[in-house]
């Protein structure tokens, strides 16, 4: 299975169908069945102590995989989230970007998933893991 | 068992630990083992055509339990999400609130189990059901 | 929403579809979007101690939702699942049967969700919880 | 982090501890966070059709993570599942014995976190994916 959009592509299309939360995210990777995501962290992505909040931890799980799926069919924008556990493993780094790197361990006609493991930059210990699955709207 | 904390105070207590997020959140309803808690929908919680995103879902889901767990242990405002199981089942109705119904199920001395349903105002369907889990630190 | 089977109907199409496992199931009540089955403890369900196995506190959940499915939609047997989040909160008391409650939150034309709370026969706390997503084959 | 058991080692205590089971499984590997798992499939870890069912495949994940933890920090016994989540992907081979793949993810004092990739013998695609909490005893 080869890649059906660059890293470019991906980011000129998360800019156009999710304006406001797009410039929170750098594609860094993208390779048959496997993304790099950057969450680019802000004051707004923090919990008091600087760590990153729990939401930001899924938000960037979350994308990570819907850019995954993208990448492997193409731009399906109305694919939606379904399900997702996450185990939040350790504490984020204070202000330090976080790294999610996802692999798609399944791309069906109906349902996807992706694995991702989540870091603060240059911790080798994931401080989260997740799985999420997304429904593709039929073409 | 008997709540620890009103929601006046439980309000209190939130303004100060997370003050970026209060405003987002009221706490509607405190009870042994049950809380509800609304989340003020606001431009920043939503999707392109007005849904509100998965993360602001999530986010909701977490604070609910948050809650229901300190109603019932007191202000411990170290406790921390390990584990979130998520299941988005219905789009959320366009630009209305939305309100978490959180059921305690387990409340130990170093773990609590929380059940969420979450419902756009107004319908009976649940547009997601959450269940997170929280480490409590020792005393 | 009517029920379109009834315990016996589904009690007799598990004994035909799965012979292997339908003995340990007693399907107890079915209503609505909600149905109740029994574990019949057995030895062979047992850990050491006289507790029940994970793996039979899972096959259990499994079991109420499919029934739980069945009973909304009709004898859908090629249904399956394909996803579960599972908390075991509690000790199951030794040698005793087990109780789930399920109760079904969607049931859509390609999805299905049940969330499930099983007791130890006689016991009023919860020893697991369980959500569970099968995937139903088209027409 | 080295081994603290052997698959020798740790396959001898599995038959003392859980000897109903201990004979489903073969430890084929332990390496430091990661241990593989074979489920050498019988009759009754079968559905109709030959496919191994949703119990066994998280009986034989269970047991891996168990595995994967006592491997790192000894003959802990009394540890147990405290939350499982788990994608059932594709249908596994009719009769092929089962092979998991754990990596432990956290190994803390209290909780470990472990993640299996589950495959029908000599595929490359995974049947399964799931992630295992658990709780470790006080010494």
């Amino acid at each position: 299975m080869d890649v059906k959009m660059t890293a470019e592509e991906l980011t000129a299309f998360l800019g156009r169908v999710f304006p406001q939360i797009a410039s929170d995210f750098v594609i860094e990777e993208v390779a048959p069945r496997h993304v790099r995501v950057r969450l680019c962290v802000e004051d707004r992505h923090l919990r008091p102590g600087g760590t990153v909040s729990g939401p930001s931890v899924f938000a960037l799980a979350d994308v990570a995989v819907y850019i995954g799926l993208l990448a492997m069919i193409g731009p399906a924008e109305l694919s939606v989230t379904t399900n997702c556990s996450i185990d939040f493993m350790r504490k984020p780094a204070a202000r330090v970007d976080l790294i999610a790197e996802c692999r798609m361990l399944k791309i069906g006609r109906s349902l996807a998933i992706g694995d991702v493991l989540i870091f603060s930059e240059g911790m080798t210990e994931p401080v989260a893991r997740a799985t999420l699955t997304y429904s593709i709207p039929p073409k």
